[in-house]
């Protein structure tokens, strides 16, 4: 086995706790927020794991994180990054088993983040991977796809159609497929008409143009006939609001993303009394804690299976090395067609 | 018994269905959407009774309603009025047993309103009146009285503290004096500081000005320490959703009026994701529709307990007789002490 550096390359936090603010996952230069540094490798203590990096993933949250909006406070010099996949090279007590896995990872609370060229976590959060699974879809395997089942799964029981905002994203393409296996109906909203045509080929019943002159009128029309009673939204914004006006009685706006900058205003509050309407969130991080572990493990392994067999894949739109991260990160999330990867 | 006559004086709608706006429960001229009318009694159909009104009382939900702005399309020509006190003298196939009673009614869809000389509901929607219970308190003693005894017991399932708006309310009143017999603590929520001892007096744990410099601080203050889950907000407007953004993980905005006229802008949609917390709407309609007709007649009997030993009490600000609801309904409304009822 090779032997583990006393130090290790990682980008770590500028500041502490929360910014306050709520401008949302884009950031104009990482460098107001991450620095490059060579700090100690960390050590596991029981249940958890070192894992050598082999590709990180850049999610939304991991904008949010860095920028102060998360749910949980910065660490100033700890290593940021919630996801990515490896080899696991060291173990605590009861967590052994893992040594010499290749897994998918997600850095719970009190690890140390995946953007780096060591990361550690509880045992519980890593995923083993099977061989036929590529390394980038291993890294993108828990934050994106285990959402998409968790919220798929809401919306499922709340009756047989359901509409998405910023359904291009990878988050919403992965919904899109779940959707279509399960014979649910999707309204998706997109923002440009560039994407109507592969979304629907992908399996969407209905995408609608956000950005269109006639938007409300024709998804009014789309929620009559298919009488959508889950929201899920990462945008939040105005027209996220009218949509959610535009919904039949006891619709759900189910929030788990701010990728809109404004504040949205509610117009139409009589829904809530009259309609019984109602508005809510969506955190992987919450549904972790209330869901049990073996539907936990039951949901990884229908994901792995998807990526196995080429069901999902992750596009990737852009590939940073760990010293790019700093001047490219910023350029790199501003495309839109796919997933932001990290190397060592 | 005494002769039913053929017509009867009513205040009758001018407009059909909805106004399309949201403005609140004010109005600046009843002539604008009422009219006084002489039309036919109606007659009561299977399940229903005819009611010789005693005194109907006005609620914010009647003003909403008369403007197109509530949960139910308005009917041209139809007499209006949601609730009053009077003596049943006719009643459709099963509903005899009412016959000669006086009772506490609301006005259900399908009837016709209470701000005329007679009215006509369902059998299920009267309670008999106690003879020590008043008229006056009879004519107040469903919409108010069963909304405040619904959302407390929401509140209270939910830990032993929660927030009220709009508490010089007869709706605040009662909840703030049920809420003390039950060992619950209010914050409570009120526009002018000379509120604030009275409603202590009454038993609320606080009461601050939401038009005072420093409010949002001391809300604050008292929100860390009490820990208040549940908002039953009457006005939903931006301080509220301040108040709101202000309360501990899983606080629950339930909405049961729009006292406010301007739309509340989310400021925090990440409260709704990391936080829990969640925003919903009370309707005392939709709360008759889904409990137990046996769970409702305990509550109304409660309710009618505490107004006949005097625990609660409907103050009168003024009374109106129905030829004088046109001319005098705007001002009446605008006085904030105490209901206005309709006298025939």
């Amino acid at each position: 086995m090779e032997t583990i550096p006393k130090t290790m390359r990682a980008l770590v936090q500028l500041e502490d706790g929360y910014s306050g603010k709520s401008e949302g996952p884009v950031i104009s230069d990482a460098a107001l927020y991450l620095a490059e540094a060579e700090i100690p490798v960390p050590t596991p203590e029981k249940g958890q794991v070192l894992i050598k990096l082999r590709i990180a993933s850049v999610n939304p949250s991991d904008l949010h994180f860095i920028k102060g909006e998360y749910g949980q406070p910065r660490r100033k010099g700890a290593p940021v990054g919630f996801e990515g996949c490896g080899d696991v090279v060291a173990a605590g007590k009861g967590a052994e088993r893992l040594i010499g896995k290749r897994v998918a990872f997600a850095v719970s609370l009190g690890g140390s983040g995946a953007w780096a060229e060591y990361a550690l976590t509880d045992a519980v959060a890593c995923i083993p991977l099977r061989s036929d699974v590529s390394d980038v879809n291993g890294s993108a395997q828990i934050v994106n796809p285990l959402t998409a089942m968790a919220m798929v799964d809401i919306a499922a029981k709340d009756g047989d159609a359901f509409v998405i905002s910023a359904a291009t994203s990878q988050l919403g393409k992965l919904i899109i497929s779940l959707a279509k296996d399960m014979n649910l109906k999707v309204i998706a909203l997109v923002r440009r008409a560039d994407a109507v045509t592969p979304l629907k080929a992908m399996g969407a019943t209905e995408v609608l143009v956000t950005t269109a002159s006639g938007f409300s009128d024709q998804f009014s029309v789309a929620s009559r006939a298919l009488k959508p009673r889950v929201f899920l939204d990462a945008v939040s914004d105005q027209i996220c609001e009218t949509v959610f006006t535009l919904m039949p009685n006891n619709a759900r706006w189910v929030s788990y993303g701010k990728l809109g900058t404004e504040a949205p205003r509610l117009t139409q509050m009589g829904q809530l009394i009259f309609m019984g309407k109602r508005i809510e969130g969506f955190w992987l991080t919450n549904w972790m804690r209330s869901t049990p572990p073996a539907d936990q493990a039951r949901v990884a392994g229908e994901v792995q299976a998807r990526f196995a067999d080429g069901r999902w894949n992750t596009d990737v739109s852009a590939s940073l090395r760990l010293k790019e991260v700093i001047e490219g990160l910023a350029d790199a999330t501003k495309l839109t067609d796919g997933k932001v990867v990290i190397i060592p």
